[in-house]
């Protein structure tokens, strides 16, 4: 038997070239742009590049709140009057209005994205894409991109520096907002990239996004409001329920074992998420230890810790507040990430696996630990993953905390409207009432019993709940499909329905 | 359809949890060790342990020559007379005379190894295996780990510095070797892990091995010669022909837009690559441009220059001598990596693919390109892919540079004796009689032929050797097979025979 290099090659042994080169199975980004034209509007740059009808345009989400960059790019569509376009952008915020204008002219064949929530949310639930609505994890969105599962025509990439060569940083500049790990796939990866900015500078001393991969650079007076680039409302919670779920949850990490020196974790910036950060970081401070690492969208909590010697290292794939900005410009070991070295799965060796412990949050979560974090009870879309399943899987610990009834319904249901993350990557559910441990877990039950714990099943805990509330009626929900969830390898976890009943 | 979550997925959707969970096709890290223990003989870490017959045991080889480590556990398996025992050194040099001295007591079944040179060579050769000799490539051994592919129950490894709590650095101690990026995937995946040391300390500040996956460590007087772990050699060569070949590889660079500012290289450590590596520095002064990064193998060239402001970092998987120690251990940016991190091929983003260009060298290189850097003309072991594949396969340029004859030889032949690296992977050959590009690297002569640089073809090239050497008479080599040669991939690119002719 002979292999592709013309050698014989014994007949039990895989020869090479067999299954084409086997690279990794990501498109090469060996094609780099040669030069970076500069534009003073989206109008040259729509001529320059000829963008056409039923193209499919990309953006990230780090401007948050105060992206310019997303309406302006949607008000050139208009203009145009293109058609059939399709829509990728990270996150999708209620101040995205200009999507909502393109989705209810009937503009729109697909949106791609990991979070939703506003008038987008709305319309997409009435039927009006042509296409589908995918809801993606951070990590996945970041794989499909780099295998060329999902093409991006042109990314426009809100940049709050640019320099002439066309390097982006965004920690830098009137609406910087620090670290651009969403914008990293995109940018490597689309046909065209166009960074959009309001600083252009001679030359950066430190970028994020490389000027190789760029092709054109659009100079505007503002890309965004940064009232709302970084809301600074980031705040632990003082609800009493809040904080003892924050308490009990650091005692249990603690029984765990997972609380020693050189360990590392990933908490949300929710306020009880916030809390757990800061009773971790009291208890550091008695054992007198340092955390390796802390991931995720940092916030000035994990910034302190930083300076405080208490942590290595922070590993940041978006900053949520100004101090954090500021702390990833400054500080060496406030390290920017990419959205796939966070949680890609095909990433040999994420960031989310490193992680000893990571506390996330739940809308909802059913019998077998599935959690929802992507509709409402009703089948509102109110968020999305995000790198919620993309840390759960990761983490050797992935607890949710959530208070076990608000307003008045049980979090903790039977059923849930929505699968975002499968129960098999939630080990812990850390609620006022109680702790649940799933089944799988019999490391963990086992050294909860060692240390006394107690701990509750899903049925124990549910039957709580309905002492509470009640039994929450059984609904008959719309069966009229109108997107799906897609799971970070690719695969389809749930599909997406119209909001209400039949 | 329902998917493993229970949900009802339209039928052409790709179901949650078909193929398992498509989880990143490596093993899981989950299991790490909860104690470390203490041992001041390799006689009792191999009782407690239970370690047995038919054991598979891995090595790293940054300690290269003065490697004390492997030899001692090769007697520690003679004195015990075990059998069948395998043997996955990340590489093997001619000190190594403890394998030898296994291979001769008929103890062996299989090698695994990314270079092999010295006694070894010669009686693997002589087919004194039970099972295979298997020459990988640098990052095919990382991935080969990492899958699971190849397991192995017991790693030592050398260590010269070691804490209480088992975590373990190269740059400090009397044996400091620098960087241990070979380890780091025998650390995370081997059943049993045991440091060696012969510095056991407090506690380190900067560590690369992480105590968690730590099972036992060894304290001995002496891990090795410091005279044979840093050889101090590598000099810019004084031949002038070496000389005029890397003049021409960097004019050549930069005329194809190479030597840019934020571009980024890789040359080993072989007297051209590094003449290359001078004449690439003074350009850069220059013309005034820095580096974003150079990989590798690290020498004192590559600390000058990043401590002279001409590169941002310097991202090392070994160091090649002292000065490179030393600066591993101060420079910030001067970062330990991984062989999974620098080439493994199931990488997402692998530093090899983010290589601009680099240096390599070649024993032959034939018509269609591909090279050999495992046997000489005659089959004799005498080196291996190291990360020559890895890297050659990731770079935008990847030069080999060679004089075209040496001791009387062509190293252009039309036929060599074994494919290391696919031609495919091979874009210049750089001789002091012309070089020729890849015909599959257009785009190269298109910008060769607009920069008025002659060129030629390999068939020319040729022609001009043999005018030299005269025609080298077709040998009929042994066809007894020995081993085998894998690509990075997993797949088999060439045999391995013994030694001589038929």
């Amino acid at each position: 038997m002979k292999n592709l290099v013309d050698r014989e090659i014994s007949k039990d042994l895989r020869p090479y070239g067999e299954q084409s080169l086997q690279k990794s199975n990501h498109l090469s980004k060996k094609q780099t742009s040669t030069q970076v034209e500069f534009f003073s509007s989206y109008k040259e740059a729509f001529d320059f590049f000829s963008l056409k009808d039923g193209i499919t345009v990309s953006f990230h989400h780090h401007l948050r709140s105060g992206d310019g960059v997303i309406n302006d790019v949607c008000q050139e569509i208009r203009s145009r009057d293109f058609q059939h376009v399709s829509l990728m952008p990270s996150s999708i915020f209620p101040t995205y209005q200009g999507i909502a204008q393109l989705i209810r002219e009937h503009r729109v064949n697909n949106i791609i994205t990991s979070y939703c929530n506003g008038e987008v949310s709305k319309l997409v639930q009435q039927g009006l894409l042509q296409g589908d609505f995918v809801m993606q994890t951070h990590g996945g969105r970041a794989r499909s991109i780099m295998t060329g599962e999902r093409k991006i025509d042109v990314a426009f990439l809100a940049c709050p520096t640019v320099d002439k060569s066309g390097n982006g940083s965004g920690m830098e500049g009137k609406s910087a907002c620090g670290v651009l790990g969403y914008a990293i796939s995109d940018l490597e990866y689309a046909k065209k990239v166009i960074l959009v900015t309001d600083h252009l500078v001679e030359s950066l001393d430190q970028h994020q996004l490389d000027g190789k991969y760029v092709d054109g650079v659009i100079v505007v007076d503002s890309i965004g409001d940064p009232q709302g680039i970084v809301s600074g409302t980031t705040r632990i919670t003082r609800d009493s329920i809040g904080l003892k779920i924050a308490k009990d949850t650091t005692k249990l990490l603690d029984a765990l074992g997972l609380i020693e020196d050189g360990f590392s974790m990933q908490t949300g910036a929710g306020g009880t998420s916030l809390a757990v950060a800061a009773y971790v970081k009291e208890l550091m401070k008695q054992k007198q230890i340092r955390a390796r690492f802390c991931s995720g969208g940092i916030t000035s909590y994990f910034v302190e810790m930083l300076e405080e010697g208490l942590v290595d290292k922070l590993l940041d794939v978006q900053c949520f507040d100004l101090e954090a900005v500021r702390s990833s410009k400054e500080n060496k070991n406030h390290i920017a990430i990419s959205a796939s070295v966070y949680g890609n799965p095909d990433e040999a060796n994420p960031v989310s696996e490193q992680l000893d412990f990571v506390i996330l949050g739940a809308t909802e979560i059913d019998l077998n630990f599935n959690v929802n974090v992507t509709t409402d009870s009703f089948g509102a879309i109110i968020g999305g993953s995000g790198g919620h399943s993309d840390i759960a899987r990761g983490a050797f610990v992935t607890v949710v905390v959530s208070s076990l009834v608000k307003s008045r319904l049980p979090i903790l249901r039977e059923s849930i409207r929505t699968i975002t993350t499968p129960g098999c990557d939630i080990d812990l559910f850390v609620t006022e009432r109680g702790v649940a441990v799933n089944p799988l877990r019999t490391d963990l039950i086992q050294k909860l019993d060692q240390a006394g714990i107690a701990h509750w099943t899903m049925p124990e805990l549910l039957q709580i709940a309905h002492e509470m509330t009640g039994v929450p009626r059984a609904l008959s929900f719309s069966n009229q499909v109108i997107g799906y969830v897609e799971y970070r390898d690719g695969s389809v976890i749930d599909m997406l329905y119209q909001e209400g009943f039949e």
